[in-house]
């Protein structure tokens, strides 16, 4: 959670830090429900309930609040996952994470999609700053399933040729296309199908 | 390429047949490149070279033009894919078709992710009738994968006990995944990687 605050300007107060996030989360619901496009600066002010120059005096324009969901997302995808995410170093690990992705899914009733991948479809093309965040997020998110892989492979759990950077990287990508497909089908059978597939690869890498 | 003619009235005559398709066809590129809500239906006209009567007399409203786009990104992703992807009864078929994945991502230079699963990312949520057509989309891409690896199973290919359902539904998924990854990073690693970490797991269940 550090990060956003991390990026806000110093020179805010507690009260100034508070309203920024209450902004950034109003934002965030709304891109996360509606899309970025179809999320206006207006329905933002409204729905956080601070008056336009408010809105202004903490992001310069709109394409500065995505930045900021983007962050906000990226560490909601994190904490939602911890402590699990920084300890997937075991095969029962990598079961229970697998679980909680599911349950997530079927709290959500399947639909969001990930709020990562979901700002990446609409922005990645047209956006190039947004596109380099977006892409920072996905590598926070790989670093610890990569380095849960890696503890595996040295401790000897999987063969000493196995290919943790690629798992890692195949395991986010069967994550995220479980989760299109969980969200246009309203079931959570393709990400539940999806991730046993990818686990049971990792299996098959066991020394 | 035949499902988008037989959705169009029956009683347009050849040229407007012709004129449908080339705002359709319109349409799909300005979606493909900006997203659904960021594709007005002037721009569309401009695009297509037609009047708004022109357009209203093909389509009752913006809605009925994104399902249009919707069925023409479908037959393009799959017309893309013949005739390979209906004889995805070998190994060595499978991995052309991986080539053929990753080449097409390379032509476009990462760009525009999937057809499909990025208008999937933007309306499944808000829009029940294009979640169905996109639902049913994914469906026609997924049967032929489904069909093939059956046929693996029943030539003695695959083992007996293999669910080649779940196979293909976690393919499409790492395809899905790794177009996501491949247009946030432009790079096609993480498409190549997905499909190929989910090619070893069909291997894996070799006869």
């Amino acid at each position: 959670m550090t990060d956003e605050v991390a990026a806000a300007p110093r020179k805010l107060t507690v009260k100034g830090r508070a309203t920024r996030a209450r902004i950034v989360a109003a934002a965030a619901e709304l891109v996360f429900a509606h899309g970025v496009a179809r999320t206006g600066i207006d329905d933002v002010r409204q729905r956080a309930g601070v008056s336009a120059s408010q809105l202004y005096h903490y992001f310069t324009d709109k394409d500065d609040l995505v930045r900021a969901v983007i962050a906000h997302q990226t560490d909601g995808v994190l904490d939602a996952q911890q402590p699990l995410l920084d300890h997937l170093d075991s095969f029962e690990a990598l079961e229970r994470w697998r679980d909680l992705l599911v349950d997530l899914q079927e709290q959500r009733h399947c639909q969001g999609g990930c709020p990562i991948g979901s700002i990446a479809a609409e922005l990645a093309d047209d956006d190039p700053v947004a596109r380099a965040d977006l892409a920072d997020g996905f590598e926070r998110w790989e670093a610890p399933i990569r380095a849960g892989l890696a503890r595996m492979r040295e401790r000897g759990d999987l063969r000493a040729d196995t290919d943790t950077d690629a798992l890692a990287l195949a395991l986010l990508a069967a994550l995220q296309g479980g989760l299109v497909l969980t969200q246009t089908r309203r079931s959570t059978e393709p990400l539940r199908t999806a991730l046993d597939a990818m686990l049971a690869h990792v299996r098959a890498a066991a020394a």
